[in-house]
């Protein structure tokens, strides 16, 4: 059957609310360094009060990933949840104007549209503290059966098992696309996330319910808990079927069932905040895996979007990614 | 009297929702490029559905010179309306963080707090479509007369003649700046707001209501009906005290009566977009005017100030000014 979507991304729809701050603001006010903090709505006004001048930008991993997805010409759906306010407002707009079908319905009334905090290093490292507000409230109500279905990857993030609900729209959304003969792929999201939820994540692997996975070089040794990154690549080949695992300034690799492909990171100007990165990455990749590529040049199109993307503040590229691709002979 | 602040603006107070565009969608719009065009709530909500994807900053031009100021170390306050609504917040919150005095109490509910659509076209040019909401409120009661009377030098936009109440607001901050022995300053805002309010402006300079005058060369010759540069420096110097006229690349001149002097913008690597050039031209020379440097002095950090912020998106620095202003050597 052919495809109305190349990707159908499953995610917190959340606004970023992004400044700058020194090492010593994290630690002050206990904040991870480079990881996602949920907050409640209390420690939410705390932090805000204390933030510098930020600016505003639509964002959460799987939005990003369908927006880069989008950027690059790709066919890309989302579900996510926001509420009737200003920022869903703004998520909505966003996520539409770049090419995306965002159909899923907003809350009508509180809680509001999910917010992160997310507080950049001079080392361009970025520490997020998450409101999920309207995001508690996804659920598979929110399924819409023919994008599930229609879609050539469903792409979920690991986050999605905060909330309360998500993981049964996941599910859902999974076995459907999974009948139509789909693929279904996710991102490990963060150490802590895969921390709190490793069993839960191990079995979606091993059950087949998902068939590619994202994740860092940190995400993945924390998934098999263990300090080697060629344990964890050999554990994570007999997992699933195929799988991209970045590392930063030292690219990624691509790990399928009979080949393991080193990608380079793309040389940048200058590291201004890692927002996306990873989202970027998985958006070239995906982009590049449903219109056919081979497995480098999908890991070299993630390189590039991942690439862009830090050298600017915010999590979805100002560039039109179509056309750096093509100036970079990508596509 | 000692001077509680080094600048106090004033200023409608505005959210900028930036994208980028090309030529043809200015023209398709009816937009003019590189003007303010203020718009109602109808088309705003028009102009939205055809935007790409934007980020959301604190802007408007007083704002930003208030910002810019507090930035390089100076003492800054700002008067300006908003409402009670996220996109208040998210103003109050960036310029009180920047460490701008802002207490003008916000209206309880509509018209919604203002915001600027800004359309940044690939020469870095930006063109604003600006729905004033709140900021239409803005009067007389609003004047703080112990910061009017506090602040060296309180500085206004010529926009605020679009607001109806908003120049009583200016006329009696001035009468209470110049009783303290103050100075008062104006930006001419642009070439059709100039048009709009000529003779008013003028009038302004030549009863001494403003002591130094801020503009762009199409400004100034906007103001004086002339196609020569140098017949509209020569009308200046003798409407009012001081005048700094910027010229993009070319740098700025300061006018004084006995003195012209030529200052050099600041070599840059890339122009991005030029939303706030003005203001943080502005916002560099009156740092450096408030605390007593040379004329010269005073522009070269308005060159600096506005040489960084054409390099990002969005209308206030991502750098601190300080810094930036130290390692140039020039504090």
């Amino acid at each position: 059957m052919s495809a109305a979507y190349d990707v159908l991304c499953i995610g917190n729809a959340i606004v970023d609310i992004l400044a700058r701050c020194d090492e010593a603001f994290l630690r002050d006010n206990g904040i991870v360094k480079g990881g996602m903090n949920l907050i409640d709505s209390e420690r939410a006004e705390l932090l805000y009060a204390r933030m510098g001048p930020a600016i505003e930008a639509s964002g959460g991993s799987a939005g990003n990933t369908a927006a880069g997805v989008a950027s690059f010409g790709g066919r890309a759906a989302f579900f996510g949840k926001v509420s009737s306010d200003t920022l869903g407002d703004i998520y909505t707009h966003d996520i539409r104007a770049q090419g995306v079908a965002f159909d899923t319905a907003p809350l009508a009334g509180d809680p509001p549209t999910a917010r992160s905090m997310i507080f950049v290093t001079p080392d361009g490292e970025r520490s997020m503290n998450t409101y999920l507000g309207a995001c508690v409230e996804l659920g598979p109500e929110d399924v819409e059966a023919d994008k599930a279905a229609g879609a050539k990857v469903t792409y979920f993030e690991g986050y999605l098992w905060d909330p309360p609900r998500a993981k049964e729209a996941i599910r859902q959304t999974a076995e459907i696309a999974h009948a139509a003969g789909r693929e279904v792929a996710m991102t490990l999201s963060d150490p802590f996330c895969v921390d709190r939820y490793r069993e839960e994540f191990l079995g979606l692997m091993r059950s087949g319910t998902v068939d590619i996975v994202f994740a860092n070089e940190h995400e993945l040794m924390s998934l098999y808990q263990t300090a080697s990154l060629d344990s964890a690549l050999d554990a994570v080949r007999a997992d699933c079927r195929l799988a991209a695992v970045t590392r930063s300034e030292h690219g990624s690799i691509v790990v399928a069932r009979e080949q393991t492909i080193a990608v380079r990171a793309i040389a940048i100007d200058e590291l201004v905040d890692t927002t996306g990165a990873g989202d970027l990455y998985a958006a070239g990749f995906l982009f590049g895996y449903t219109s056919g590529r081979p497995l480098a040049d999908c890991g070299r199109l993630g390189s590039l979007a991942a690439g862009l993307v830090i050298q600017q503040i915010g999590p979805r590229p100002h560039k039109n990614l179509r056309e750096e691709a093509e100036q970079a002979g990508l596509i």
